[in-house]
């Protein structure tokens, strides 16, 4: 077999553990040539005859096979990306918002170049979850795959389950290399609803965009709803939910209580859960750590590893009547706020029960899917909005 | 695609559910042809003309494509296996004993005659692990591999930690269908050996038969060990072992007493869990129903899936410098018994801690693999080993 030529852009976390993985690893036959960043002044652990400023040198050098993409910003990976398969170069990217973005135009491009476009690396880490979902479940009656997709919340849900507050948890997590500066897109539900916009398409052949899927939240988490849930023996987890349901498919990015027989109440910090459930197969769980330069790399070299086999996803479920997402449904919610007023805010169709205090006031029960998009979560900072365990109202 | 016609033998739980699962999923293009069985005289849930008495009439039928064989007598299934690859047919399997035991024959055999020979539904009931380990950790530096591979014993000992005794717990497992009337093979640890084997190579390419792993089982504890576990907050659970060493790879099945940081320490009841340690992905966990006709026929299900693909195992690691078992490792171990000179007759080469008393007697510490395997613990009843939850001595 012949040694892979690798032009990698993005020498920051992953990018930079991707080549130390790649330097430990004899068995494979792949080398990186060259390394397009964009900051010239910044020191790097890899050999400077290897850097680069040019984006050029990567996409117009015949030599390379594979395009590993892994910077930060996704409008300049998706010109990255779209040249690099244009120039018919298999494309390895772990970039999530960039690919729920641009995925059906991305496969697409990839097709018609005859090049494999894989993106293990974007999706639960190190877990193998798209590879997964591609191989294993094409036949099986999926129902349901939900799971805790971003480490960084968990990371911070996991301190405030230990009774540390959102601020220093964030701040712990930045120290630690598992949040951003700007923690938006982890902490307000964005970074999981790319992934989960991904998980659709591999588990139900579901072709959906960022914008069309729903998300919230736990940066407006109280103590007074950790309180709540320490009462009740929960924990507040970030969980993604794809659900097949008669008319069609409810996934959306929801804080939510569960309980100890829930399978990702023990999966703590910046582990990732991902929960299959199949007719035949029953539950199936995936752990593993979801955020880190190495594990994401070890799924991107995994990817590299593919792609001398000849790997590529073949999309098969897109092919089955067309799956769609549906807004008709239910959910066992709470609702928190310091006022009482606020809480009645939002109208439920059905109330089990009312707490109210002079501090802080809650309400349980049911609330159909479009009632609660109307609200907008990530605003209303004064709102807690937090699914009971049983989730979806069956 | 051309529709696939199926030869299956055995009609049982898995056969059962597999016919089910086959009528239920209308994505797949297979069709059971023919079902061979032993018994005329059983009742069946399948239409009476598909069934057949001789297994001719399918390895001798080239309308036939897959064979898939789900019946307990390992030896009659071994012919049968050989028979159809010889014949050019697919094989899917799920018999762990014959597989282990002639796994490179029957691996030669498939290659040597075009065909594909899987047998997921052979080890971690519905988890797709053989298929992850063949194609997602082919780069990666796996070091470890462990877990709990039987559910029959894990059925058993959920029970146990509940206070319910071993002989009530496996009666309870032989009603629930989990157990088979002689549990030997479940509760001696035989079948998670089996298990074992098959793993080991698909991990390390690691070349071994059941008679060279040490395994022993469950059937000895005792009262005073399961006490023993839940004042120290233990939970006692039956472990396959797959670690590398510089030595070689330490590769054997024993019960262990494991912590709540275990992540195995949650999974219950039937369940299975594979944990896989490699370099760079850190920790992986999977779990999922190991036992039970649906999860296996879905497993089975699976295989047939990838046939239609042209799926085969590469077994890559093969290739690489071989890796062999050792027997070069030191365990730390806990051995209890009624009598104390009991305890005292197997040597240990550091003695952390011993307690006498006149209804029980234990000691803990490290003692060799080589001095382990001396003892005949399968036939020493009075005798209970189980490893402390550090294991390996490091």
């Amino acid at each position: 077999m012949s040694t892979l030529k690798i032009g990698l852009f993005g020498c920051g976390c992953v990018g930079g553990g991707l080549y130390e993985v790649l330097n430990q690893t004899r068995q494979l036959p792949a080398v990186i040539h060259k390394i397009v960043v964009k900051d010239p002044s910044k020191k790097r652990q890899v050999p400077s005859s290897l850097i680069s400023f040019h984006k050029e040198e990567i996409l117009d050098d015949p030599a390379i096979d594979i395009v590993v993409e892994l910077i930060n910003d996704s409008d300049a990976a998706y010109h990255i990306v779209c040249d690099a398969l244009k120039k018919g170069k298999h494309v390895v990217s772990a970039n999530k918002k960039l690919i729920a973005e641009h995925l059906d135009e991305l496969i697409l491009l990839a097709k018609s170049n005859g090049v494999s476009f894989l993106y293990e690396g974007a999706v639960g880490g190190s877990i193998p979850v798209i590879r997964n979902l591609e191989e294993y479940y094409n036949n099986d009656t999926l129902s349901s795959i939900e799971g805790i997709i971003n480490g960084t919340t968990n990371f911070i849900l996991t301190k405030g389950n230990e009774g540390i507050g959102y601020a220093e948890a964030l701040a712990e997590a930045q120290l630690k290399g598992f949040a951003e500066a700007d923690p938006t897109l982890d902490v307000d539900g964005f970074d999981a609803k790319f992934k989960l916009v991904l998980l659709l398409k591999h588990a139900f052949g579901l072709t959906t965009t960022p914008d069309e899927v729903f998300n919230t939240g736990i940066r407006h988490i109280k103590q007074q709803d950790i309180a709540f849930a320490r009462e009740k023996g929960y924990r507040i987890k970030l969980i993604g939910h794809g659900h097949k349901l008669p008319s069609g498919v409810a996934g959306f990015v929801a804080p939510q209580f569960i309980k100890n027989q829930h399978p990702a109440y023990f999966v703590d910090n910046e582990f990732n859960a991902i929960i299959v459930q199949a007719a035949f197969a029953d539950k199936q769980l995936f752990i593993g750590k979801g955020a880190g330069s190495f594990p994401t790399a070890s799924a991107v070299l995994s990817d590299i590893s593919a792609i001398q086999y000849q790997y590529q996803y073949e999309y098969r479920k897109s092919d089955t009547p067309t799956n769609k997402l549906t807004p008709d449904f239910h959910l066992h919610a709470y609702i928190g706020s310091a006022s009482l007023d606020d809480v009645h805010s939002v109208p439920m169709d059905v109330t089990d029960s009312v707490f109210s205090s002079k501090e802080y006031s809650y309400k349980t029960g049911q609330i159909s899917f479009q009632q609660l998009r109307k609200t907008d979560w990530l605003e209303q900072k004064q709102l807690s909005l937090i699914l009971l365990p049983q989730g979806i109202v069956s």
